[in-house]
C-alpha cells in the first residue's frame, strides 16, 4: 500500500467510525410510532442539536420541544427549540433552559411520550441545582476534583443536589412513557454516568453523598445541611433501582465508541486489512499510553506478535493529559507523538489518533498523523521537547500531520487506529 | 480453573520465565571448546557471578578470570574471582576491579580466546574513566539525567569518556579472539547500549559528543576539552562500524525478555491456556500501562476481542515510576495496582507483574499479584490512596499479594502475565 492509500484508509475508517455515530444514520431504527397522547422531545448534550434534527426528519412534521446544546454547537431546526448554555462550566443559561425543559413534562399523561436524547456534556448542561446555588455547586464540583475525587464519588454528591439527576427527570415526566436514546462518551457506557443519569436509577444515598464530604475534609455546609436532611427522610432520595416508575421507561445506547470501533473495524476489513479491537476503554495519561501502543506495534513488526503485519490495531477511550508545559494541543495529539517517539525510524506505520467530536481539545484540529517520515520534517530530539511543553499541535502542524474535519457534532470518544504494513 | 490453581500458574509461569533466562540452563550451548591457547573470562553486571558460576560447571576445570557485579550479588565459584563495586552509584571499588579485568587481557596473543559475560548493571560497573575523574564523570551523568538526556545522549557521551566502552574492552583483548555473551537488560536488546557495548561498534563520535554537552548547555570543562582533542584527532575515536577488529568478535544474546515470555507462553499453552504475547518492550510510566494492560482485559471479559477468554496476556520491558508520595514498593507493584484498579469488580483476572531479577525496586520482593478479591482485604479508596502515595507495596502486603523469590542472580527485566478467564 502507497502511504497516501494508507492515509486515506486511516481517514476513511474514522470517518466510518464517525458515521457510525451520527443520529442520522442512526436514530430513526429505535424510534417509536408516534403515541396516542402527546410526542415531547427534549434533550441535553454536545450531540443534542444532530439527534434533534434526526428526530424531526423522522417524524416528519412538527415536533414539540427543546434539547440544550453547548454554546456553538446549535445547529437549524424545524420546531424543536435549540438552547445553547455553558459547558465545561454550567451557567445560569443552562439553569434556565433546564427549566424550559422541566417545563414542557408538566402536566402530561399516561399515553404521552417523552423521548429523551442525551449525549456527552448533559451533566453539565443541564443544571437544576436543589437547595444550593449554582456557584456554590460548581465550587464543591471543583474542591471535589483537587481531591482527586473519582466520578463516582462526584456523581453521587451531585445526584443528590439536583432536580434532574439520579434519576429525578424521569419523575418529572411521570405518569408519561419515557425512551431516553443515549449517544455515549463515557467510557464503559454506564448509563447512571451519562449525563448523571437523569432517567436511570441511583443506588447511591444522601448517606453515601455526606460520607464522600467527610472522606475529603470538605465543609460544604449547604450540602452538608441538604445531605443530612436526606438522611432524616425529610427528602426525596433518588430513585433507587426497582422503583416501578420504571416500568414506564426504557433507556437505549444508540452510539457508543465500541460500535464506532466496529464500523472502523469493517472498513479495514473491505480494504484487506485484519484489524484488532485492543480496548473500547483505554485511559490514562495520553503520551504513556500512546507509547504502550507503540511497543504492540514493534512487537507486530518484529516478531508477528500478537498479531502478523499488515495489520490495524484499533483503541478507544478517553486519555488525559498531564499539563507540564504551556505548548498546544489535545489529547490525541499528545497520543499521537508518544507513539511515534516509541516507534523504531521508519517502521512501516501509519496511525491516526482523532477525538470523534471533531475537535481534539481546544484548538480546531480532530486529531493527527503519524507516519514513517514524521521525524524528517520535525527531528526527533524537537519532538521530544514540544511533547515535554505539551506542544503537540506545533510539532503536528509544522509536519502538515494534523487532521481537520470541524465539528462532528457527536461523540464517542477518542479513537486511534494504527495501521503496521509488511517490513 | 480455582484460584489457587490460577496463581499457581502463573508462578509458574513467571518460574519458566526466569529458568529461560537462568545461565547454567542457557549458557552451555553456546561456549566453544577451549582455544589452543589461554581461555580467559571476564565479565560484569548482575548476573555475572551466576554465569561465572555456569562457565566453570561447563569447562570443569580450572578457568582463568574475573568478574564485577554488585554489592551482595556475589555467589561461591572456584577459580574464576567474583569482585563487587556499587550500582547504581559507580564506586572506587569498580573502578579497580575494571583494572584487574583489563590487566587479564594484556599480552593475550592470536590463539587465545576472551570469554565476555554482559548483563544489566555492567554500564555502571565496568568503570574506566578516561581524562576525567570517576566523580566528575558521575556529576555529568547527573546532570545529563535532569536535563532530560535520553539513553542514546547519554551512552554517547559516556563511551567517549571511558578506557572500555564502545568496543574498547574488545580492543584492548586484541588479538585474542572475543566472544560475548549477553543476558540483556535492555528493552530492545540494542548491543551498543547493554553495559554500553564494551565490544560492539559506536557509530557516534567526539563531535556527536559534543553536540549533546551544546545542546544541553553543560559547561563539563574537562569532558569538553577531551572531546575537543578528540574532533583534534589527537585522541583514538571508539570503534567504528566495520572496523576489521570485529573480524575477530562475536556477540551473542543468550537471554531476552522476549525469549523468557516464550517459555512463560509455553507454560501457559502447556496448561491448556492461550497465551498471546503483547510486547516484550512495554515502557513508560507503571501504572498508566497497568491501566492500558487492564483495558484490554475488560475488552476480552466483555467482548471477547482481541482474544476469546480464558487466555493470557503477556508483556515485558521496564516501566518507570513517577515519585509523588512517600511509600514504598517498585515499578512492578504500581504495574498491578494500576491494572487492578482499573479492572472492574470481581472480574475473573489474576495476574503477576514481577522483576525478573527478584527484587521489585527497594523493597524484598519480586512483584505482586491480582486477583479478582484484592479489594475485599483492602478497599479500593484506599487502594487508590495508597497508589497517590507511591505506596503500591503496603497494599500488597496488607492483601498478602507479594510474591517472594529472593535475587533470581539473573535480571531480562520486568514480567507481567494477566490470566482471564471465562466470565
Amino acid at each position: 500500500m502507497s502511504p497516501d492509500a494508507c492515509r486515506d484508509l486511516l481517514e476513511e475508517a474514522f470517518r466510518a467510525a464517525v458515521a457510525a455515530a451520527m443520529p442520522d444514520n442512526i436514530l430513526a431504527p429505535h424510534l417509536p410510532p408516534r403515541p396516542q397522547g402527546r410526542l415531547i422531545v427534549i434533550g441535553v448534550g454536545k450531540a443534542a442539536a444532530s439527534m434533534a434534527q434526526a428526530v424531526e426528519a423522522h417524524y416528519g412534521d412538527h415536533v414539540e420541544g427543546a434539547v440544550i446544546t453547548r454554546y456553538g454547537h446549535a445547529l437549524p431546526t424545524h420546531s424543536i427549540d435549540v438552547l445553547t448554555a455553558g459547558h465545561p462550566v454550567p451557567d445560569t443559561a443552562g439553569e434556565v433552559a433546564t427549566e424550559r425543559l422541566l417545563g414542557l413534562l408538566a402536566g402530561l399523561g399516561e399515553d404521552d411520550l417523552v423521548l429523551i436524547l442525551l449525549s456527552g456534556g448533559g451533566s453539565t448542561l443541564l443544571t437544576a441545582p436543589d437547595g444550593i446555588t449554582l456557584e456554590q455547586k460548581a465550587d464543591l464540583t471543583q474542591s471535589l476534583l483537587r481531591c482527586g475525587a473519582d466520578i463516582h464519588e462526584m456523581n453521587c454528591v451531585r445526584k443528590h443536589l439536583s432536580r434532574v439527576k439520579g434519576g429525578r427527570l424521569a419523575v418529572a415526566a411521570h405518569p408519561a412513557r419515557v425512551l431516553t436514546l443515549v449517544i455515549s462518551d463515557v467510557v464503559g457506557d454506564d448509563l447512571s454516568v451519562i449525563a448523571s443519569g437523569p432517567t436511570v436509577a441511583d443506588p447511591t444515598t444522601f448517606g453515601n453523598a455526606l460520607d464522600v464530604l467527610d472522606r475529603y475534609g470538605l465543609v460544604a455546609p449547604e450540602a452538608r445541611r441538604r445531605f443530612v436532611q436526606g438522611i432524616r427522610g425529610e427528602l426525596p432520595e433518588t430513585l433507587k433501582p426497582g422503583d416501578s416508575l420504571f416500568d414506564n421507561c426504557e433507556t437505549k445506547l444508540v452510539a457508543t465508541n465500541q460500535l464506532s470501533l466496529e464500523a472502523a473495524a469493517n472498513r479495514f476489513a473491505a480494504a484487506g486489512v485484519r484489524a484488532h479491537i485492543l480496548s473500547a476503554g483505554v485511559t490514562g495519561e495520553a503520551r504513556v499510553a500512546g507509547g504502550v501502543h507503540a511497543a504492540i506495534a514493534r512487537q507486530v513488526l518484529t516478531r508477528g506478535q500478537p498479531f502478523r503485519p499488515p495489520c490495524a490495531l484499533l483503541s478507544g477511550g478517553e486519555t488525559t493529559v498531564r499539563v507540564r508545559g504551556c505548548g498546544r494541543g489535545g489529547r490525541n495529539g499528545e497520543f499521537a507523538l508518544g507513539l511515534a517517539l516509541d516507534l523504531p525510524p521508519c517502521a512501516p506505520t501509519f496511525a491516526l489518533a482523532a477525538d470523534s467530536d471533531g475537535i481534539d481539545g481546544s484548538e480546531g484540529n480532530a486529531g493527527a498523523w503519524v507516519t514513517p517520515d514524521l521525524f524528517r520534517t520535525v527531528p526527533r530530539d524537537r519532538a521530544r521537547r514540544l511533547l515535554e511543553d505539551n506542544d503537540s499541535y506545533t510539532l503536528f502542524e509544522e509536519a502538515d500531520h494534523l487532521l481537520f474535519t470541524g465539528p462532528t457534532h457527536t461523540n464517542v470518544n477518542d479513537l486511534r487506529f494504527v495501521l503496521m504494513l509488511d517490513s
